[in-house]
């Protein structure tokens, strides 16, 4: 396998995870030729069906748990209210763990058993925990599951169910990623951490689902909620891809979308910078996308930058309200995916996306993940006895 | 639509909900020719895939929310763990609203679409009442879901964010069901009950992707959480069909796996009886099956009796600890769908099954539904400081 660093260039050979000259995040090298591997059997990993571009010798069918996927719905009322007529939504909450973690953890894990590793870790308290326990556990690997000591313990339960060694770190947890690059070197632990290059190449895979869903013709504007910035580049990284191979015949515009109480990329691109800066105090309901310092934030904006990207910043109050929204067209997800149509339908109203454009939002993962949230949504009720519920039916929606 | 009453065999044109002759569930008649459509795109409906089967002229795919298509696991080590060599896991858990429901939902709501009807509605405080919300919302029709006033806001909540009409009951609410018949035909709402003809249709396509996925090659036995009895007559029902058009060249055994504290089927199958009784005090934490009289209890005895079929209870312990196997082997499911394996190991250690058998459990939901059943697990954690982390590991796992 052969790396380029997405900062200074620098190419290598081997899985490394940062580059050993300049620290910045690697990619995979872009393979130049290819073929989709049609399968026709339901629930099939889509590890086998897109293998040619991915850096796997083949895959081990006993470590995969039904990656991917998933369907890409277009809008209905949403299309109206948006004003984007042709809007879809990618629902990343139907993997295996219910989250768009599970591609790059699955192409992590494949490679790290093909590698020879017994063992597997992640810094995360949410999403990429539940996944790589749930892959390790599959695998049968030792797990490493670093978490911060702030946790709450209905975080941890979905977490620690799948059995992983499971670690509360007390201190300054966003050094942790930094450290644990040192303690997987030492303890030949295979960390799969946010925007590691085998977990870039796995989000590539929503890309290519895409393209194909839409039989080929590119979306104008394909929105991520980004965090550390590994699953927006790995989205572009597969337009790109294809794009290179001539399978789509131009590149979507990139959006990233951030919260307002934690938008360290937003900021940085909207004031013309390349060089992210640290988040003082983050502030948002969106836990999945709240990393005030994200490793791979100056790849993000340099990624922008290249593909006339745009991003923008919603506030936790647009976000809720898009979470609704998003429910009343039957489906329900994190506050962190509903930051994409809040995003959208903000860029639609600045005049900023074209009213025809079609659009993909990303939707990341399950609303079952942060039940919390719901709290801030009112219940409305009718509350009635067995006896007269016939009668009050009649009379109220007769 | 040409239906059947599972009891007295009565036949009828149109869909009704239970037989006008004697009250019995109905059959959609079994079409007698039909094609396997396979689509090339990846997370599309199996509505589409399965047309030839179901009774639907056409696939709105407005309504659809990507249903279906859910992976067929071969089992790691519980394979070893439960002395059956060929154990498989279906995991309806990855369906748009995390359980197997959405199947017949989405069949229901086609056929209500397509007749006219701008209302659906459901008696459930579970898995349906969100997913005919969820399928509600995407159709944008009326949705009426009918709880008992006495559920937790934490289950009202991922129901109410849909946006349904929600009613909380006061009374029996288990005479719910069969008030919803009168209540429906007099207000024009199209109810999507437990075991109506199109969810049973709907639940055919869990064997029909069974089949697909084992190349043709039936399983010995297939493991159903049981409740209301309508998801294990669709599944037998979809293995009965496929196996009358020659796909496949035997039918499974069906296994009918109930809660210990709440097992009338059971308690009547393995006393030779052909009618189900009330179970007076149901206790268990299983509360997905928790149905003390199943309106297809009877349905589901002569199934059982017609294949060879098996039934089983397990305590609530032995399902906890299934859970957690499950878990450790990458599933995270409700304590119903659990249910399934302890029954398989019982089955196994009691000689019942063969240990050459193939068997397929079908694991109903995710365990993200139900997460107060994650008290009842252990969790063990390693507490460490930032600066002590590369030392501790190297030390205790070096």
């Amino acid at each position: 396998m052969k790396m380029i660093c997405t900062a200074c260039k620098a190419t290598f050979e081997g899985a490394q995870l940062r580059c050993v000259s300049c620290s910045g995040p690697l990619d995979v090298m872009p393979l130049t030729e290819g073929t989709i591997r049609r399968g026709d059997k339901p629930g099939a990993s889509i590890l086998e069906r897109y293998l040619d571009f991915l850096p796997l010798d083949r895959v081990n069918t006993a470590l995969a748990l039904g990656e991917g996927n998933t369907p890409l719905l277009p809008s209905g009322k949403l299309a109206e209210v948006s004003g984007i007529g042709k809007l879809f939504f990618k629902n990343e909450a139907q993997n295996p763990t219910w989250s768009f973690k599970d591609r790059g953890t699955a192409v992590g894990v494949q490679y790290a058993a093909a590698h020879g590793y017994k063992r597997i870790g992640a810094v995360s308290t949410g999403n990429m925990a539940a996944s790589v326990a749930a892959y390790g556990a599959r695998a049968g690997m030792d797990t490493f599951i670093f978490v911060s000591d702030r946790i709450d313990v209905e975080k941890v339960s979905p977490i620690a169910i799948y059995g992983p060694h499971l670690f509360k770190v007390a201190g300054d947890y966003s050094q942790l990623y930094f450290e644990t690059l040192k303690i997987g070197a030492e303890n030949d632990i295979f960390f799969i951490n946010s925007d590691v290059p085998l977990r870039v190449e796995g989000s590539k895979t929503i890309a290519f689902e895409i393209c194909e869903q839409l039989s080929f013709d590119a979306p104008d504007y394909v929105v991520v909620p980004t965090s550390a910035g590994g699953n927006f580049r790995g989205i572009a990284k597969g337009f790109m891809e294809f794009h290179k191979l001539g399978f789509i015949n131009k590149m979507p515009h990139m959006v990233c979308a951030q919260a307002a109480g934690c938008s360290p990329i937003h900021n940085a691109f909207s004031q013309g910078k390349s060089v992210v800066e640290r988040v003082e105090h983050p502030d948002t309901i969106a836990h999945a996308i709240n990393n005030p310092f994200p490793p791979s934030g100056n790849a993000v904006l340099s990624i922008l930058g290249e593909y006339n990207g745009v991003s923008v910043s919603v506030t936790d109050e647009e976000m809720i309200r898009a979470q609704k929204m998003l429910a009343e067209e039957g489906l329900f997800v994190q506050p962190d995916s509903a930051v994409t149509l809040a995003a959208t339908i903000k860029l639609g109203q600045d005049g900023l996306m074209e009213k025809d454009a079609s659009v993909v939002c990303v939707l990341t993962g399950s609303g079952l993940k942060f039940t919390k949230a719901l709290e801030l949504h009112d219940i409305k009720s009718h509350n009635v006895g067995i006896g007269e519920v016939g009668k009050y039916i009649s009379k109220q929606f007769g």
